[in-house]
């Protein structure tokens, strides 16, 4: 992959201000959400936020650095979030160079409400264009939703599993627990959140009229 | 027309103020929504803001020049908004200064609500006052409602035709899409936006209420 | 009355601070409301937003001063909003300092769920002891509901009736038109706004999860 | 207790910050709510928000000191909150460094919908692991409901009762009025407000979907 990969450094700084954003969405209250930027690809490397922060009042210094099984290489005595193994399990099977987890109040409503169907579709919207690879709205969508689990060696096979069966995927849910969404770079991944956000909430509301 | 226009760099600092306010109110998340400014009547020409970008960061240099037909005239590298047709289409119709588009919750969840109906009406609000050539909340506003369509050319014609079939509309939402607003400056068409958008979140909520 | 009074220059600083409060909350969206502070009791003389601005973006030299028949004193050539008559016969009949309306969603949702029976009661909320003079969340408020008018000669005047009618409100609404809540000094009044938009929001949530 | 508390100054400062985190989050509108953190363990002493206050204005200099009984202690000439007395007793009973209180439209909705109940149980959400000491989402939170009462030393007792009844809840309501919740630190206890808050409202959302 030729991509050009950010230094820890900006990834650290891009992070802080990815935290500010999301905070302001409502996103991420209460020190919820991870979020980690690629920073070497061989051998895997992500710069990552730390376990406990509020995301919106994170400092480039808390920012830490885990390798490929998702443990601390720098940024001690801070640990990395739990979730570090999920990160750097999308990274490896979507080869996506930033990994973004929210806490939504409208995604983990309908990860509850459509859990036991194991995702939802999502088709017939213009925002759905906003997905990488997507060029028409007729694109039909489909957010996996997978049980939630402490166990996290389970739970990062759970997600490689769901990730290879659905390869289309841009996203998948946790059930009552919140959404990962990923990209290329860290600002398409930002965008795929934002975009996700907005459809479970229309989603969310279409529902409710009816 | 007499009118007074802004010039492109007046235009474009105003469009980069108008980006972080409907940002704020979450109505153009994800990189959603494109904004111009009539900056030459004859031969027509707009400010607009670029293809992708998150409209609460733009940044006066990412603002680019668009002609009559939508085509970059400044600007490059960077590409305006495949919507720039409709822009163009709306600003020679209603003779706007300005058109606007966002994408929120509301407009959305609305659209699709009411697009078996090809539109909605909303009467009786004090808020309709705020719409250009309206003096009383007994005003009855019909607000068309469009299917959504890829090809650029063939919504600009549907748009084109909605506009002159509708000549007393102040906005129209794209079905599962988001609105459409415009106002002969860019304070009276964000004025527009902010009133459709509060008169659509009454509308929805009346209803669900029901 | 031996309350001090602010000075119109004073009240013009606040007055554009009390905008951006309130435009942030999403209560003054497209340039609605409108909102006055006494600075003469006799003759009566009020500072006031002007008519068609955002509330979010006054600056002092944008307000007012009106007289008691809500005439403009100075501050031509822009104008008084045309509610002032709302505001002087508020002032008069309620000997308040400041009067603000504002356009909120849940105001207006209200307003007309609740137009039929021509007012709300809310009753039992900690919250109705930030109204002034009640000291006990048992309190019962009666928030009259007046039918929208053009007339402002004719709107002034049932307004009058109303709170003759009604001295115990701390507020009213008009049908489809937002709230009228006032104070003996504009922190008062501010105060007032946030705990009825409060207690409707309340209110409106309530009546739809039953 | 080997805790290492903050000094007045640095609590002041901390709740001034506070205030506008809450207040940007609309959970203390109109003057509600009030904020303690403990200053002294051996005599009791807690720095507390003044009675009356905007919480998103708050200056240090209006920080109040009050001791075990709620009684002013250094800050005149303010006062402080009413409520003081329940922070002494949450502070004493449960060992808290911190004491929040909010009024949000939530936490009220939800209070009065299971009022009839005296709680509501909480449980199997991801957001519940914020709480201090849970490590599980299959964690069930009880959250009791007291009836409000403006008589503050029987609601302190009752309170107190509630506590020893419920000796793992992080959190109560008063019915039609709002939230408590604590922590060993300010940080905890803030964490605790967003993540009780944002459960609520899930709750609250769900329900209504039903």
């Amino acid at each position: 992959m030729m991509r050009e990969l950010m230094t820890f450094d900006e990834a650290a700084r891009r992070l802080v201000e990815a935290g500010k954003r999301f905070d302001g969405r409502g996103w991420v209250l209460g020190t919820s959400g991870n979020f980690s930027v690629v920073v070497s690809a061989e051998p895997l490397r992500l710069a990552m936020t730390p376990s406990g922060a509020f995301k919106g009042e994170l400092t480039v210094g808390a920012i830490v650095e885990v390798d490929g099984t998702g443990s601390l290489v720098a940024g001690a005595p801070a640990r990395p979030s739990a979730e570090a193994k999920l990160h750097t399990e999308i990274a490896r099977l979507r080869g996506a160079g930033a990994v973004l987890h929210t806490h939504s109040i409208w995604s983990t409503v309908l990860s509850d409400r459509h859990g036991s169907s194991q995702g939802l579709e999502i088709e017939g919207y213009e925002m759905l264009k906003g997905l990488a690879g997507v060029s028409t709205h007729t694109h039909r969508e489909w957010v996996p939703i997978l049980e939630n689990d402490q166990d996290m060696e389970r739970l990062a096979a759970a997600v490689g599993d769901t990730l290879n069966r659905h390869p289309a995927a841009h996203a998948f849910l946790l059930r009552r627990h919140g959404m990962y969404t990923w990209g290329d770079t860290l600002l398409e991944a930002i965008r795929h959140v934002e975009i996700m956000e907005f459809l479970l909430e229309v989603v969310g509301r279409n529902h409710r009229g009816a």
